[in-house]
């Protein structure tokens, strides 16, 4: 409190070298530009004297912040915290902090965040809200501002993206019933507007389409948000049309766990009556009653890739515009909510 | 991007006000100074203008840059969305950003993340990472910086704090296993150096000493983290002395599915040979198997109180001084992982 504090021009001044290297050296994105000798002295001396860079003020005058944003639809889905984990890991190796920020599944909380984090000079975004048209994504391009997707996408695939092969994943569901024996299987999907949603839904319908098995009309239903409660809502009301079915596949593990409330809430066991199925084997999955049969998908690589990919866009824009997409393969999980039809 | 940005100055020229009531009327925090009036003609103009206040040049200017940081030891336990998620919610609606950060349960990370905060003028921070001395905390008083600790505090109890009755929520767990006729009782604790982990494993001893039931060595574990892993370690440990027990109380849910866990691996159901309790009351414990009785804190409640107990420090720093403190109260919550002893 009482001592001055150090500037750049003390440090400089005490190794014998100028403001601008000691700035490089302090800065994790240019420090390879000078000789590792001459880093150690500088990095010693700040060190010894107790000097901080102040990133605010860096950004200010080279126009980084040193700060990447991003924007999750929902904080409790369990989903994401492995992915968010994942990304903050990458970050801060790279010397970036990841401003986190949880826009609870409202499209005006997305642009007012996107706003808010353009003030703050964040030098990119990862995005997990995307939307199949979407405001946010459409002003980052406007502004030039370097954006990845994870998970979701929107159509007209026009940034980097790491998502997951969701019609693959439909169909390692569809085909495990099918060989249990399962004939009659109902769809509860999710919001049409996000490419998960409609992804999972196409997928399941055009397997339908090539008699694989019957559902149609009746016993499909496409829920407003991939949440518990969407997904038992989702299956009463197939419940309602009276059509049978003993399976039915979730577009993901909440709306599926939403599946096993309608169920017992109509007095009918998982698996025993109905065999069911999740999407994203988000983390407990394996722990629920029962065991959630579901498609699993590497989220700890998908938040990986999706920093990498952001650190890659960050360093050359050119990146940006050649699009680059990831497309990560899901697998099978069976545990103990599938079983063969009686 | 062809047209040159508006400044402050041209806003105030247009309403015909200084710039600094411009500024008054675009910072939340000062907006109720100047009268609604003049404020709505002053958003009005800087809306049609496009002209948006940079926080980050604002905060070089005013010494704030409306930005919080948030810090959790660990994001994939599903105790901190929740707490996490109401702070976001109040902060955004006091103008704040929350800056989210997850120390993966290392002490090096949080010194880490506390400087890159502090280098990014954050106006204060709310802790989930306390230990009972811990290193952030004395920094942050040194500084001068806000801060509030959640859930967890640390034993001079000098900064403000919302935390749990960490006692009363035990005697809540091990009252209604000596009400079920369990006479022998084994406790899974967390690590001494958290006052939870503390606090938990007092009260435990206490009641055992009051003579509620036999304990004692070898049915006592305290383990190194709070995770699923570390309970499965702690409960084995417990069942190598060979000592019986029909019941376990763990300090917290990660670790009472741990000891689901090492249960299972011994061959041992839950509840019919051993009832477990929890606490924290987590999302989906209802939903595991079998569904873990547990003791519930108000999460999201923490969450709002930690947020406005900062809103508060920051506005008066002399509230710090006072060292106000909020103890939560527990519930228990009974579910299908205790029963009557046979």
């Amino acid at each position: 409190m009482a001592a001055k504090k150090p500037t750049i021009r003390d440090v400089a001044r005490r190794v014998g070298v100028h403001p601008s290297t000691v700035s490089r050296v302090l800065n994790p994105e240019t420090r390879s530009m000078v000789s590792e000798f001459v880093a150690t002295k500088v990095e010693r001396a700040a060190e010894r004297m107790g000097y901080t860079r102040s990133p605010m003020a860096a950004g200010l005058r080279t126009g980084r912040s040193h700060t990447i944003g991003v924007v999750i639809p929902d904080l409790t889905n369990p989903v994401f915290p492995p992915i968010v984990r994942a990304i903050e890991k990458v970050m801060t190796e790279a010397g970036y902090i990841a401003l986190l920020a949880d826009s609870a599944n409202r499209t005006a909380n997305e642009m007012a965040i996107f706003e808010k984090m353009k003030a703050r000079r964040v030098d990119g975004l990862i995005l997990a809200t995307a939307r199949r048209r979407d405001a946010v994504v459409d002003a980052c391009e406007q502004d030039g501002l370097p954006v990845v997707l994870v998970n979701r996408t929107v159509d007209r695939h026009t940034v980097p993206e790491v998502v997951t092969d969701d019609a693959l994943g439909i169909e390692l569901a569809v085909r495990h019933l099918v060989e249990l024996g399962h004939k009659r299987i109902a769809f509860v999907g999710g919001p049409q507007n996000t490419s998960t949603g409609r992804d999972r839904y196409r997928a399941f319908c055009a397997l339908h389409k090539a008699g694989m098995f019957l559902s149609g009309k009746g016993l499909i239903a496409n829920t407003r948000a991939f949440t518990e409660q969407q997904g038992k809502l989702g299956l009463l009301t197939i419940m309602k049309s009276r059509r049978k079915f003993t399976a039915v596949v979730a577009a993901n593990d909440l709306l599926a766990l939403g599946c096993y409330d309608a169920l017992a809430e109509r007095g009918m066991r998982c698996p025993e009556d109905v065999s069911v199925t999740g999407f994203n084997d988000t983390p407990f999955m394996d722990r629920m009653n029962p065991g959630l049969t579901t498609v699993r998908i590497p989220l700890a690589e998908m938040g990986e890739h999706a920093a990498n990919l952001l650190l890659a866009v960050m360093r050359d824009p050119v990146v940006a515009a050649q699009s680059r997409s990831l497309r990560m393969e899901p697998k099978l999980v069976i545990r103990s909510s599938t079983e063969p039809r009686n």
